[in-house]
């Protein structure tokens, strides 16, 4: 019998979602010695509060996170709130001694990030940051083939995460369905939202990153606030490119934006190594391209790894070679490692720790797009 | 507060957990006057009963099905057991008044899927069958567009099932993981198997074919069979094509086989109209590929939808544009539609009727295989 | 200093400018012993022909081609006729001791063909059919890997070359233009003019067929007649398509339409062995496909080779690695083979006798049309 | 009967080739006022070049440039040799009144491509400059689509052009092979080779670049000089990144290397409008992707284009729809603006003046990779 690890969660909007249903169907697919419990769920307009537990099966529900924190029958605080509660929930979690599994962005910044991986620290808690696309098959392999050293010396990254649902200019800023494009909620646009996937996953596969030099634009300059009712100025980034160096001595190139036409969520990037190159695309998650030198010359090209075989990272769990699975499955693969690392008494990457590094990448990126200098990334 | 539908499941092997999943899956996503409850699992083998039933978290088991149509508490019978049982099952289900969700294909031919039918239709109790990609919702949309008129007078249709799984001589034939080889169990080989989705997808999307010319072949001649122990002969069809004219003046092909070294599950079809033509393939279910000859001839080119947009068939209930679903939603979405259906009295397509044309497609596939003739399809 | 080789060409219409562009370009491209010279060209209306001479840099026309092959200044008769003439022209040719170069396909039928295999022989003149496909540098690296070894024991075959400029009703049949569209001069429809293509290249790829069972249709009725201004019945068939067994034991399908909304000229063929597949389009003549089983499975999937570089076939005479050629730099590749050949005294594939098999696959395919029966395709 | 224009050739290496084709082939496919001759061919290893003018035809040969340049029956000078002797040869043409076709880039730099501009304008002679790929119909179809208002108002440009030749160490740098690898022959390595096709296809596609910050690396520090034949350090530029902002507003960010395992000559583009999208690949360059908001919802995604319809730029010229045509007809295509402007008394795009503001964006970059500053473009 599973032993039960109790959540409470705070944030009942698309994360919420996304996180519930991890935790309903880890243990369906995955054999653990903990089972999640949908102990309660935690939000402020108590209407849609009560649709969304019932909708989830939550056993009880909280309006006010601070008693959530305090409940004794609560073992873990799923953070998925907008970034600007991110620290203060997650200081307050820790020194509770809850674990915590936070939402990405850890923070509003690297400072903040700072002071919630203290705590966490001296806490001594369970802590992880829902990164979840390095847990899609295919990028899990990607780390892989890196590990194994089938790439050799790494001459290149690129990434782009590009979007277009704010093109018009009548999408609002700010309220539940768009903090996103509010700078108080959000701490930054594309930046924080979109490129801190990039930057976690090159973070991951490719090593740290020595210095930036970047520029950001506001396309749209001004947007009705929705908790104002007012036009107002936008401040979050709309777009955002920059150059990097790694510490290994590759170049790479990222950019992210919410204004390419035809993109919805093509995260994609590009790994181009002395003996093999990799490709991925979010569009498309099931696949790896992959392109091996050594193979004879008169049969070498590209491939396209459909990853879906029993030998995949995570998909011995799922179905029959040839069909795929989708995004929501990342959530859940990140909930059976951190069940399992707990069993285990590991920690679950990316930790707070981790996640910072990401953190100061973005704060070196966001400056230099302001100083138009190359920026150097400080150690996390 | 949700009525209760109590289903009784009939096999615990690969449909079984895709069917578990659906059900527990379906409340979370859709709003529906029905949810269904996981009453009771049943299989031969306890011990594996006993672990599928913990793992799905089914309230009860039976190790007889006879005993399972016999309980007062179960409202829908799930038949998830090789070819050769579905009769016997639905037969006793609908006289015992039970509602039927039967695995495809119907029946291990078109004789016995007649009798089921008259079983259902007699009883009058809900039934449908599970050919569910129909309900991949990049297909959903192809019998949209086709529905609306976009394709106008059909020319062409071409379908192929491709896999590779079964090329290794070593591979057995018979038992828990392989019945499907085993004629005995399964009735025929890529015919029932793979054929039949295709065939099912056709006559939804293009009517009623009127005949076929087909040949099949057994490349392994003789496999180990895991029940007897012994090498003996493969009587299913390890490759199976066929020609066909639809009652709509079009001309198809078809074609499946466990030959095909590269290929998974590379369900594909093609139509051709006379304004527009539509590609799908199971690779790749959440796209599908659109040409239209009414744009503009400089831009005119074959379009890859990515159906993943609020607005594409079922995918409101889902996550945002850009993010896919995968193989377990179909069940998911086939499970919905019955509920909802059941709340409004309507049958679920296919049903069995839907199904028994199917059947007779396929018998007469393989019928045209022995005599080498053009053979016309019966009606259903 | 090269050899001159003095071509009589017959026929300026679109393969009159394709070979003329290839006898002009070998000798830029190819180190060869000859070097054929735009001798003459013929055709009945001199004021196109003056033209087209003129165009290509003809020394001289013929408006009677009876009288070009009696022209002691003529080696060789290229052949771009109507197919209704190809047999006359060739055996009169063959008869004055020219070599010749014929379009493809050989002739109306496999009779015709017989006779014209004999004449060559006989006369032991140089003879060759333009089924340019074959020398794409991608398809002549498919037969590499497959003389190889690599695909082994070969399961399946399919092919299809898809069309869709017929499908409005207004296009006329018969004259210069729409001859394909006129039995009398054509023969056949699709099944001479792509099909023939398909079945060339089967047979050089895969060995010989052994029967067939086929199906044949006429989208549109009747049509404008170029020549006789009216509307008239039409003969050739609007669309083929056919099962198909080889000798070595592997199964095909086959089909040519000119109703396919969306494909221009896609000729597409797959191969499915058993350590590997094949894929090759016109559409992206450049690449091939190949998947390979041997690849670590972590690492398999459908390679995308980039036909482009120096040991690639004839790719050493054009540009650089990812700098691709196009369709006409196949009847290149011919003229440079055909030269080669001659100076080394070898025959040229694929000969008269090597195109009379694909004869008679067609009769064979149009008589099961006729016959609804499966038909024996003759040894040619 | 079509006037002639004599054509003197500077150079026989790969450009020579490409060129001599061009000439060679032109008036076959084009009807034009003028046709060209290759009156001669000029280059000083005497063997080398009588093999060249032999294979292409070519009247008669010269050793010395400025003996070519000297002779009347000369009227259009070809500059096909490494940069470092642009600006001679094109200054001591214009000074003598012939025409220059030059190839790429214009020069070493901006200031020695000034002195050049200054000449011919001087002089008042036709002049142009090979960046071909503004003639693949693809390209070119996207310039019309762009200038039809199809996109609307752009928010990003994004190129990269990605090799992977100079990986292996022992590549040798200088010589008649490796002079691109010379920076004394050269100037600079992948900006001024590669990513100077991207600047001018993105200065004719989306106007004037404001400022630009860039990186650029070498990676392999040291090779054998071909020349000295002693290992010397290596002074070009093996990968360049940089972000850019056009003066239309819009963000980009362009990328060349060397080091891009798998890639042999992937230039490819994409252009992010408010109502559309356009993406072009070197290595498919028959295709253009084009992604239209405008389309309804249900049936929106990218087109493939294949621009093979007589209705596409140039290809009324070539073949039928769906026969693609490769990289060696972009030369041809630009003879044959240059000779029908020659005739209409027009400029042919890009004119050297055009050219040299790709000079100054080169500049830039390249002086920002050392000053890691931001650094604005000159007007040219």
């Amino acid at each position: 019998m599973a032993k039960k690890l109790n959540i409470g969660l705070v944030g009942c909007g698309f994360m919420g979602r996304a996180h519930s249903n991890a935790y309903r169907r880890v243990n369906n697919f995955f054999d653990l010695e903990y089972a999640p419990v949908l102990k309660a769920a935690c939000a402020r307009d108590e209407e849609n509060l009560k649709a969304f537990a019932d909708q989830w099966g939550y056993e009880s529900i909280e309006t006010d996170w601070r008693r959530l924190i305090e409940r004794d029958d609560i073992d873990a605080i799923d953070i998925c709130t907008p970034n600007n509660l991110h620290k203060e929930i997650a200081i307050a979690a820790a020194e509770a001694g809850k674990m915590i599994l936070c939402e990405k962005p850890l923070s509003m910044n690297a400072a903040e990030g700072e002071e919630m991986c203290q705590a966490v620290e001296k806490a001594g808690v369970a802590n992880t940051v829902w990164y979840n696309y390095r847990r899609v098959p295919a990028v899990t392999l990607a780390k892989q083939l890196i590990d194994e050293g089938r790439l050799g010396r790494i001459f290149h990254y690129r990434a782009v995460f590009l979007q277009d649902w704010t093109i018009a200019d009548d999408v609002p800023q700010g309220g539940e369905s768009n903090w996103r494009l509010d700078a108080a909620a959000a701490g930054s646009g594309v930046t924080g939202d979109l490129l801190a996937h990039c930057i976690d996953t090159a973070l991951w596969l490719n090593g740290s990153i020595k210095d930036v030099t970047a520029m950001t634009e506001i396309f749209i300059k001004e947007r009705m606030h929705a908790l104002s009712g007012k036009v107002e100025p936008v401040n979050i980034d709309d777009a955002c490119a920059f150059l990097a160096r790694f510490d290994n001595g590759s170049l790479a190139t990222f950019e992210s934006t919410r204004y390419a036409r035809g993109h919805k969520a093509l995260y994609t990037f590009e790994i181009n190594g002395e003996h093999a190159s990799i490709q991925w695309d979010l569009h498309d998650l099931h696949r790896l391209n992959y392109f091996d030198h050594g193979d004879d010359s008169i049969i070498r090209g590209w491939r396209s790894i459909h990853v879906t075989d029993s030998d995949m990272p995570y998909m011995d769990k799922w179905w029959v070679p040839g069909l795929q699975i989708g995004y929501e499955h990342t959530f859940v693969h990140h909930v059976a490692d951190f069940l399992d690392n707990l069993a285990k008494g590991q920690s679950t990457s990316p930790t707070f720790r981790d996640a910072l590094e990401t953190q100061y990448v973005c704060d070196a990126v966001l400056k230099s797009a302001e100083t138009r200098q190359w920026e150097t990334v400080p150690n996390a």
